[in-house]
């Protein structure tokens, strides 16, 4: 049988660059991490090594560092898109492109001055195939912890389950979210801003059963709050935090001292959608069906 | 227009575990990652927070330590296998299970002294949905690298192209592959240790035009040696390696010092597949359908 | 030639503990890393594994736990000492303990919800030998930029040297800032809030001519700020941004587009201390003299 | 009270350099990271930002390029006394200098073609003052288990202590070894070789009541085999394997099912010394006197 080509891609990953928006003494700081994913007709690269049709991975990341400059970074969605239909528009033999953007918060100390914040790194993922574009939004590493309300019982038993049942744990997770456009366009500063609040008060307010039931309820906060929406995806590790069993030392331990636990951890991986919404196309990915 | 849920999964990642088995005076011993994901009638859970279709994931724990001392973990395609039928065999409301397992490589020293082996570390994912299994092995953290026998040159140019074509450079990555086997069963020690061998000696006879090229040949190499492999999934990182400009210091570099940068990377991504391949079916992922 | 035991020391290292303090449905979070290191009459387990004067690393642990319900965690200095002490004046064969913290900071987002922060990580070590004790508290991971009001000119010229002068560059940093106490008393929590506040302000309004001036000005505005403390040790990495050349698109770059780099990096380290400060005893190391 | 300058130094840290030997069409390969800190006469700097004294950072990235171009880098220790030399001996402002190494292995595969190889990675630190010179060799991240001949018992037992005693448990460690030269010169390849070796063979053949006494043995081993060495340093994370309890279950476990845990982890900490060694004087560290 004979061996063939699968779907492929290449691209300039984790090109880092800052840009001081200098506006007077007063600048604005955008600090981002953008990946580069290409696929089209590559089979010649693959199978003989002939690069003719191939854009270097340098040039992809000179593009990124001239494209900051011409039109500036002001939201990551859009510059995103602007990278995405350059590659594919300009390349005749590129006929997909798939841009990945991480934005890094700093909180202004000053009018030049700049802490790095950590409470979640803004995403964006923009692929375009010559015709159509697509967009997901989102946030990653964004830390939340409830130290009540939250529950975990009722839950199947069976010859390997020892678990206690719960009324009254901590939650404590890791957001990594994304959620779709349904178009191309869009006010993507206020949609992140309200998006990611949204997320943060379901978390907040679900007094939680499960951590599925949290994620649903985070999920849908998003959509509800944001019909241009239509789809949001969820992964969420269950960072265990165990009570310390003091008893051997005569000390009670009334939910108050815990055990923080590296691994492992369960995760929780769920989409909620919005019924009848258009189909994904390539939002979720660019070169694979899978 | 309604809320509904998507795709969801859920599990315990992480769950690591040492097996040690003694054979007298002489020890084996095996050290495994485990990850656990699990899908079918959640909807309960996620949208009441009522857990009795849900298995937790800590009896997941329980059952992977269980299962290690009952059936043994010889080749982790199998105790995968075992994994994740049970889950699905026992529990009604699961009707597919994932389990990604990796193993780290230890050197045996002395009968029961061990060094820790950095050459890659062992991969296996397999999925079951009840009727069937599917199968994926692989390795992951290979690093590798070529210090000649590597050109890049014929790309396109464009406004952005600054890149110098070259007809000697080092080649270095580290490998990520994934083979997909035709059938659940096989012998897997021996198909594990041929595919990556076949893959270390493509990587090390190739005369690569471009990392694409090499990649290929890696990835056919694989096919071609093991009948039972009919897919091969590769993300290989370019770890570029920049030629030192010794010219302001009145030194010729002919191709000897070098800095080794880490950021930006390119990152190839390519598939080979034996033509007339059985479908994937689940074998690349269970809940989502991208 | 004899071969001697040298100094030595052990214990439970990152024992993870969160403590949440219910006052009725207001509850506050504590999450701290903690690390101890004993000294003394150890030879015995050395040189012939007799275990009679080891308190296990295992009760370390617990012990971390039990004292965190018995006593709070106020203050890390204030845990951290009690600790110490306890170790040293319960167990005959312990003469020097040190007990390292790590505090990572959460955002209140509710009665019992929190975010996690990321501006810096509050630290403490504590030292205490049976009659003295030292405490050194400070901040890391505090990563702080300045896009203006940086140079860098007017350095040593040699035959390997090639950078160029500048009058305008970013600086940045990851601060590691610990100061010492004069005495094992004090407020911990203005102190702790005082220091770090002056070493930001200092950052920020320093016009640098160097990082190490920038250094001194950080180290001696948290001197001049409390006098309880006596000395200031700094180590900061210098995260380089450099200027991509775009002239190569016909684009100028008048500051605005940056390449940050990970590797390598400068590291410039200095102390800060007050004259006639106490001699710093065991306040930075436990077990050895270097 | 006066505020004063205190201890500092400064210098590039982590230059990754890789050189490449071309003896015709058999290459040899070195994979070294390099950091280099430097201290004198450096007060105008951190007071008033006169660089006049100061060597660039850049500059000494610089160095360590072309020194590995016309010196080539043969061992570490050789290469980082001829930097260290330099900067101390041709900047009059500079009185001190530290050069430290971590030297990557690789596993070759071909005339031209390697394996990153994981078992350790090799080190060095070479200080100068001028006058003197002091070598530490050493290794890192060498991961090492036995499964058995692990005792742990004997221990003090307090109101805390819970830790059953054991007369078989897995003794796992990734050691961190630093050994001193008497002299500046050496036969070092061999050296590091056979010193490495005795650490390994001392692991493997000690029969432990303690990690501390296998620690002693391994420290012990090298300065009996090593006539030119008289003091290691080592640092011990003792990595936990805990046997998991599957009564539960209807199994027994008789050593055989392990969970590694990543945290809390032992940490044992010693020194060997050889009587009568000479002073470490500034062998250790460059410009803090702890």
């Amino acid at each position: 049988m004979a061996i063939v080509l699968g779907p492929n891609q290449y691209g300039k990953a984790e090109t880092r660059l800052v840009r001081v928006r200098r506006d007077g003494d007063l600048h604005e700081l955008t600090d981002i991490n953008v990946s580069v994913a290409l696929a089209g007709d590559l089979a010649d690269t693959h199978l003989t090594g002939d690069n003719a049709k191939v854009l270097p991975t340098d040039t992809q990341k000179n593009t990124a560092y001239a494209f900051a400059r011409e039109f500036g970074v002001d939201q990551i969605e859009e510059y995103g898109l602007r990278l995405a239909r350059h590659f594919v528009d300009s390349v005749p033999s590129i006929q997909g492109a798939r841009v990945s953007i991480e934005e890094y918060g700093w909180r202004r100390l000053g009018p030049h001055s700049f802490a790095r914040s950590g409470e979640g790194v803004r995403t964006a993922a923009v692929t375009y195939d010559g015709a159509s574009a697509w967009v997901v939004s989102g946030v990653t590493e964004l830390v939340l912890l409830n130290s009540t309300d939250s529950e975990f019982h009722g839950f199947i038993r069976d010859r390997y389950t020892t678990l206690a049942e719960t009324g009254d744990r901590i939650l404590a997770t890791a957001v990594t979210a994304q959620w779709r456009h349904a178009e191309a366009t869009g006010d993507w500063g206020p949609s992140y801003a309200e998006a990611r609040d949204a997320l943060v008060r379901a978390f907040v307010r679900t007094y939680s059963l499960s951590l599925q039931q949290t994620l649903h309820a985070m999920g849908r906060a998003v959509l509800n709050g944001r019909p241009e929406l239509v789809e949001v995806r969820l992964t969420l590790p269950n960072r265990h935090h165990f009570l310390v069993d003091l008893e051997p030392f005569g000390l009670e331990n009334p939910g108050e001292i815990y055990m923080a636990a590296d691994r492992p951890y369960g995760l929780i991986e769920g989409t909620v959608l919005r019924d009848g919404a258009p189909p994904p196309g390539m939002a979720w990915s660019l070169g694979r069906s899978s």
